[in-house]
């Protein structure tokens, strides 16, 4: 931690800051400037209230050093992490391609929608039985009803699932049936989700918050490691900017920053992250150019009748077209498409 | 609703869009200009798939006409709702000034804070038990332990007490203390949470949500008083920009836009709006003058030793300097400052 | 400066770092923490590429200690900078109005509304004859005529006029005939013009452009100064987020940070920082109550049938109500609005 | 356009706007709901002032229907353009690579450049004579200088050259210089600049501003062919958003948006897209998946002694390593990287 002192900040102030710093358990360096002085402060970041000594007289600013996260840091462990959903492995040399429906409808929508997505070369089956919709009035999804049809067409189809989890009253409800939980990008900074669905041992999707920053997506992250559970994967899907020819803008740098700065696995959600089913197969390419360990896209056998996020979601054979354009890219970045029948066998 | 027809869209599909919306209830008015034609659709909101039909062919845009929400809404209920917390009205003619430290760190810290603000004219006393913390290593809160000195300050000191509920799990046992509970602004679109909080029949103070927009706010607290809960406060705290200066950049304007477009009281939180105390007397008076009926306050003994957002708390001594400069322009906006006595009188 | 350096950088990079530094005249002082170094280099500013330090093998980054700005800042000159427009004083005690039309359109109407609003006590009258406009098919000003139309009407009425200038070839025009020239939100960062308009002496309005940090603001400032000319006067005029409610998102507590931070005087724009003339009252109040030494406010005649941002501009009578709305909220902080006559006799 | 009425907006109210809306030259078809009245207002665009119908009373917003741009629009003009810089074909099947520093430091400097990068297989050489800098201190380019220097290094090594310029009273003697003229960021809503630099008939790389909509992007393309030159390249460089973990946020999903809607090529720019030249290599991928029909990228001989944007600039090796990345990525999306040498040979 550096700590700025004010131009004309007395010795005084100097030293009462150095004092303040020592209590704290921190080594003290100042550094005499011809305007300014900095204290250089070495120690213990557990610290936790040394943001505080900005109110001491005189200083200026505090410039952290250390970053605040540690179990999910690429520092602590440079090589990737691989994180199973059923037996499919993400996070490795082969894409990882999650496809389904917005939400989970009928046992029909879900089973023709997994079975399309598997016969295009989809590894998991995504959909949501618990949604959160910004309209009270909106449909808010088929609860435990969705999750048993979930686990019916992942007997019949043989592909792994992924579902949200709202609640941390529905946590072991949720994990009892899903490969993977998925905490949305609105719950990103609900803390006691985190940990709650942490401690299922389950592997967790983590989308970014719409307003989060990389930073703190990597601190969600740290809660869930921190609950005793390394099975993070990481998911891109947009954030909040001023643009609105999209519903989101899909920050595909976020995807190398990640990469060089943890070890956990990330992959991309260019439905969510653009809100228009014509820009899911070029941002949808991108992220995989940029390096994204998989893809999660939204699927509908109508989407002009979807309960939800119908605007954002792939026809079966617009999604198929996809998977077939998706192909040469992952080769073009020296990655490949497992086919999904041989995960599979693993899997099941 | 209106569905803008792209150029060149066939009569084919501007019938089959129309067929489409006859089918989901609306009656159609088609209105043909010289490059496009649009479809005014009268009819049920609750057609909750419309946004669908952006996915038939020839449909390049819709544009909905109603609001999307109905119960906070001004339209439906003209005159200001005041919501009482303890005895304290909150959205009328008199300011309300809730006050108090980030976290609740000990009996000794909250009873001292309470006293000097309640001296310095505060109305409600906020302290968080349950602290939402960026990283797993900070300070979490005293959790129920927090609870109960809030009640025993409360006792001791005469200020009702507002103090953040985190998980649906927790929002009995908060209701049993608090006089009112607040959904923080990273849960804002926690939809469980609201609706549990909704349930307890307790007034809420809803912060607006960092990325979120106003109309994304309101449907927040729609979520509550569909619950059956008419007793929401909204409170602006700041949203997220490019800004660095600022930790967040307080929309004033959305008090107002708030006002015109709802019957909900809303207040101001300068303390996170800015992050940094410096910048907390000019927003609070600010705020005030934009129209705001109260404000939230950091205000902690120590703020150098604070165990979280020691940087934007105020010392009681500023904080009683400006219940000094916030009176005069209250009164020159037709407002005023009730005497926290008087108040406290109806209250206990 | 600080130069941290990645964890595991070796003794060869912190050393080939440091003699880098010494080339570019810096001291340097290092701190070996448990994990990281850091490297304090105190000297020159002027060492302009050092920034690219961040390229040398182990540095991961690079932090700046001073303020990158000199002649607009509060540490080099402590005592606010009154700038006169006119006689007019800006940056004193007394606020000072700017009001009138988007754009000059016509004599009469600029004539009409430079006597209503001089009524009402405004101060300097403000009109553009040089519009910048989205559209190449909308509205561009009057020019040379729009100008002369302003200095007639100065004359008749007895404001000072303040009128934006869009192009380095303008500028000894529009000096010609202006008592301040405006630079324009999206010109603010167009280098050139700050220059050109620098040398004229003539006070400078400089608008905050719509994606600028306060730092880059002061920055644009500082090349004004730079170029020999003090008399600059910062105007906020809103920030672009995500929220579409309202046009910009004012940035009040921009005015607290600017006046932190500098000795230049700060007004306001809420016409255009919210693009709607209902929210230009609760605004203006606010505004002052935060602090602003000004506000400029677009008032036309006939609203409905104005040329140019028709949405945000008032009536004069609402202008009027406003004014008397305005005068008890700058008592209470402290401030008054100058009488327009009594300025207007020191003025003409 | 779709006037909407407030509820409750009286029949005097809506045959007001009514009237108004003929006497501007339109047919109007209204529709009254339950609730709301909308009126459907058809005709001429050119009706300018009608957005300030929203001042009428009981009107309670306007939706435009119409596009605002005409002349860069897809539904002008189905077929893409493409535009010659020097001899080399932008928006065709081959990917045109633009490389070079930043700012043209010494002839040395550039001709090493403009060698390696040709070696490595660029197309177009890129330079800045005129450098808009945040500080007044920072290098400020070596202009006409450093034209001739651009000049000079294009007949050495054969290779077109793109550079920018930043004040209308240059842009005669850029064009003499440069095959094409940049506009850059902070001058996009330049608009004289734009019309300027539209006259000389060069073709003009425009970049979008880092607050800019995609809509005002192609608002300010429309500027340029609406002054009679239709030889415009986009450029999408990043947006400003609330991440800082990079430099701007890139918007990859802005180049399909805008493919969607104009006939116009559009190329992206990693180097300050990102800030980082460690992100540059994804992101140049990520962007030809997206779908660019160019990537403009910073190449400089010793970045760490660059004078200008050393921290996003790459070394000659790894922009060559970058192209050999770039062209199966290429291939992958049906696109290819034409040779230099062969578009030399036309070019030159």
């Amino acid at each position: 931690m550096i700590v700025v002192m004010k131009p004309g900040a007395t010795r005084e102030q100097i030293e009462a800051v150095s004092r303040r710093l020592v209590e704290l358990g921190f080594k003290t360096h100042p550094i005499y400037g011809q305007e300014k002085t900095v204290i250089g402060a070495i120690g213990d970041k557990k610290a936790l209230s040394s943001e505080a000594i900005i109110n001491l007289p005189g200083v200026e600013k505090i410039v952290p050093i250390m970053k605040p996260y540690k179990l999910v840091s690429r520092e602590l462990k440079e090589t990737p992490t691989i994180v199973r959903i059923g037996g499919v492995p993400v996070g490795g040399r082969a894409l990882v391609i999650m496809a389904g429906p917005c939400a989970v409808e009928s046992e029909e929508q879900l089973l023709t929608t997994a079975m399309a997505v598997k016969a295009a070369g989809a590894h998991i089956l995504r959909g949501g039985a618990y949604k959160p919709r910004t309209s009270p009035y909106a449909f808010q999804g088929l609860e435990e009803e969705g999750l048993k049809m979930l686990a019916r067409v992942r007997e019949e189809v043989g592909m792994p699932i992924v579902t949200e989890v709202l609640d941390t009253r529905d946590v072991a409800l949720v994990a009892e049936y899903a490969d993977a939980l998925q905490i949305g990008a609105r719950n990103m900074q609900n803390f006691r989700l985190l940990k709650e669905a942490g401690t299922t041992g389950k592997p967790i999707l983590l989308k970014r918050g719409l307003a989060a920053s990389i930073e703190e997506w990597l601190m969600a992250a740290e809660y869930i490691l921190d609950s005793g559970n390394p099975h993070v994967i990481l998911c891109e899907r947009g954030i909040r900017t001023f643009e609105t020819a999209t519903r989101f803008t899909l920050d595909l740098a976020a995807v190398a920053v990640v990469k060089e700065n943890s070890h956990l696995p990330v992959v991309v959600d260019p439905s969510h992250g653009t809100g228009s089913w014509r820009l899911v197969p070029p941002m949808a390419r991108a992220a995989v150019a940029a390096g994204a360990d998989g893809l999660i896209i939204e699927v509908h056998p109508d989407p002009a009748r979807a309960l939800c996020d119908g605007p954002q979601s792939l026809h079966p054979e617009t999604f198929d077209r996809l998977m077939g354009e998706i192909e040469p890219v992952a080769l073009a970045v020296g990655r490949n498409l497992a086919s999904s029948g041989i995960i599979n066998n693993k899997n099941c």
